[in-house]
């Protein structure tokens, strides 16, 4: 439900029932002249009460204002008549039995809220991008039905019993794992984000993508659940003199292969089954996929085949010409993967409608790489004035921090955007910090501070602010 | 996947292709003599890599010892032969594209985890049960297709722009909701389990219900998003020296109405739209619900249409004929509502079979509706010898928390229970315990310690131990 696009509804046309009626003074007339341009300098409590006061006010005039559809008219309110609760039809039927759907689905008014790909990204939709929703999601769990996808050469739903997983390289006792055998051993639960290294990378240039889902949604979260790499590596008798890097290997035909060094790899690594809960969704590597908590997604490898131990980093495709950084001179980084700390509001943003003037919570999401994040702050006037977010919990290491801050918009035009900061004290950038050293060449690692437009007409734009 | 119900299975009987070698060395012989039978007594260290070691040679025995049935036999190594990994057949062709499914769903491997109806337990399915499958998910967050059900009148699937939520009673100004006036408010973001006051009712007897499913699948554990109803009482202006409690009524056929005490209303109770990060599913009270931390499940209301502040409890049907405790004296305790500390094991649970003896990781879940859990000890012994097992982050108020423990099966009869403890100090009774007290006519709010059997032939079973 993209509650900020959809107008002030009507009061229900359901046919007239049982009415729930309570006294008459349920909305004092005084109340809809309480609207105020800007409440930033009030007391902040005093402030708050009015602005919900007034948000209500607001809704119930619009409500008053609308003759219902469906000819109920004799139960709609006007100011001053007692407040009614029209009961409706559902409150009278039989509903549907339990199991109706063995493994449920979202109601079929959220059928809009789907990953979309990206046309024309790329030639063909098997080495393309689907991204998440993050408009219209809550909290920091991404659904696994909306989790973002990337794939190389498209995925396969691959048969468990059938899938096999080989350490081998620079250990005593290289082994092929079975699902079983690795199900049986000790395991780990672990909430972390996964993010595309390329996420946010047409804003690079000046290309202002219309939607957060478009720039921000090569981004996830979820809870992993499987066996830590170094329990399977002590497993099969790692060399820890020898031991620098580590490869893993997909199972897909894209045949993708990443470098990881040992530290991160006997760190907290995990070669995980679980997702959310259940199995891994098959776009999500089922059975298998390596998790490399605060490195970007490539590196997450999928149907998870075979880890190498070596003694140097093996320069794959996928790391030679593949997720390294263009610099301004010419040269490119390589290995540059740790997600640095970045954040992005997600409601206001990018094609969303404002409903009017009056209170909103401005929510986003704020992430890390190294840890922590320790702080988020909002500006509305692009990067003058910022005051700091409320952080809801759990804050996790490496894993999505869900913010909101109080807002009553006046009406006039805005610019909103978040800074986060991370328990490193690495502050989020802005762009033009970034763009002096990395300049536009980049499809990489753009962590930038994120500019949302409000235009007086209530319109939300991605829009360029230095 | 049911890993603990299924086979070893023989390699992959994919067609032959190229092959990855690894050093002969990969299995030394002498790793198959090194099964002991009990490891209890030593090091925990050694004892584990030991366990791990021979739980591996175990597996990699019995897959040599089956020829694969796909006539690959060329590339199935023997004892000593080196380590060989056919590629599989999805590793040279190209795999679906990205949003082939815009809302993913589960792999079909996976098809028969399913929340299920018992059947039998009511007259109609719409006024029936559809239980979780705890026996197969990983970490804390239930996935929402398989959030159990427990519906008094089945589910609707209610237009969100057409649904209404007021507050009226004790309040200075009576307010009726739309969807968009409450997204717009405060909102916080917390995880917390549900669980109907009738969960493990059967236990209170000797029925043994076979699996975990049945015995304690009306739990589920979700991230919610929501209003502080204490924030939406305020807007009302609550009379905060009359009111004592609050009715919640649901929009559903059933009238459900249940009483709560003003302090729990004004503490940490939602008004929750959002489940897992995306809006609740029609079955769980789409698009509105109430979320009562550490409360039994009736209480959270679905489809939420009113709070009513009142000065007394409400003792509607709901309270006075339905979730009330029966006694052994005839009497009946009302308004028991709070979860009391409890916990299970998922795996190895009811129904399943081991795999053989060796090391497993014992899981489950602890909770209390009092707050944190504190810790949780195993036993495999019935109850004569308890282990301290280790628990899962992150670990939150009123909300799962996943324990594992490591276990080497010697083969033996054995029983396993899981006992937690919250951090009140509250200790999870044993079964005759709590009859002690409650004797067995009740239906309502059995948190005893949960049993299984482990046959000598691997049948894990629900048994009563004492």
């Amino acid at each position: 439900m993209a509650h900020i696009c959809e107008a002030i509804m009507s009061t229900p046309d359901t046919p007239p029932g049982r009415v729930l009626k309570a006294p008459e003074n349920f909305v004092s007339r005084e109340l809809a002249t309480e609207i105020e341009s800007s409440g930033l300098d009030e007391q902040r409590r005093g402030f708050l009460r009015k602005s919900f006061l007034a948000a209500s006010a607001i809704a119930t005039g619009a409500a008053q204002a609308q003759a219902p559809s469906g000819g109920a008219a004799p139960s709609t309110p006007g100011a001053g008549d007692p407040l009614i609760l029209n009961l409706p039809a559902h409150a009278t039927s039989l509903g549907k039995p339990v199991a109706a759907a063995p493994y449920g689905m979202p109601s079929r008014f959220e059928a809009s809220l789907q990953r979309r790909e990206a046309p024309g990204l790329t030639r063909v939709s098997a080495a393309s991008v689907a991204f998440t929703p993050l408009q219209s999601l809550f909290g920091i769990i991404t659904p696994s039905g909306l989790h973002f996808e990337r794939h190389h050469q498209g995925w396969h739903d691959i048969d468990p019993a059938q899938h096999r997983f080989m350490i081998n390289g620079l250990v005593r006792n290289p082994k092929v794992y079975t699902m079983d055998d690795l199900m049986r051993m000790p395991s780990v639960s672990r909430m972390h984000f996964i993010e595309c290294g390329a996420n946010t990378a047409m804003e690079w240039g000046n290309v202002a993508v219309p939607t957060v889902q478009y720039t921000h949604g090569m981004l996830s979260c979820s809870e992993f659940t499987g066996v830590p790499l170094s329990v399977l590596l002590d497993d099969c008798g790692i060399d820890r003199k020898k031991a620098k890097f580590v490869l893993a290997e997909g199972s897909d035909g894209s045949g993708m292969t990443r470098t990881i060094s040992i530290e991160r790899a006997l760190d907290d690594v995990i070669v995980a089954w679980g997702m959310n809960g259940e199995m891994l969704r098959p776009e999500n590597g089922y059975p298998l996929r390596l998790v490399v908590p605060g490195v970007q997604g490539v590196s997450w490898v999928k149907w998870l085949r075979r880890i190498e131990v070596g003694d140097q980093p093996y320069a794959t495709k996928d790391e030679a010409i593949h997720y390294i950084d263009a610099m301004p001179d010419g040269s490119y980084r390589q290995y540059t993967s740790v997600q640095e700390c970045k954040s992005v509001i997600t409601t206001p943003s990018g094609g969303q409608m404002m409903q009017g003037k009056g209170y909103y919570t401005i929510t986003g999401l704020a992430w890390s790489g190294r840890g922590k994040v320790k702080r988020v702050d909002v500006s509305v006037d692009g990067g003058r004035n910022w005051r700091t977010a409320r952080l809801e919990g759990p804050q996790l290491s490496k894993c999505l921090t869900r913010f909101n801050i109080d807002w009553v918009w006046d009406g006039a035009p805005a610019i909103l955007q978040s800074r986060a900061i991370d328990e490193t004290g690495y502050v989020q950038p802005k762009i033009n910090a970034l763009r002096a050293v990395r300049g536009t060449r980049s499809i990489y690692h753009n962590n930038a501070i994120q500019s949302w437009g409000v235009a007086a007409s209530g319109e939300v734009s991605n829009v360029q602010a230095y």
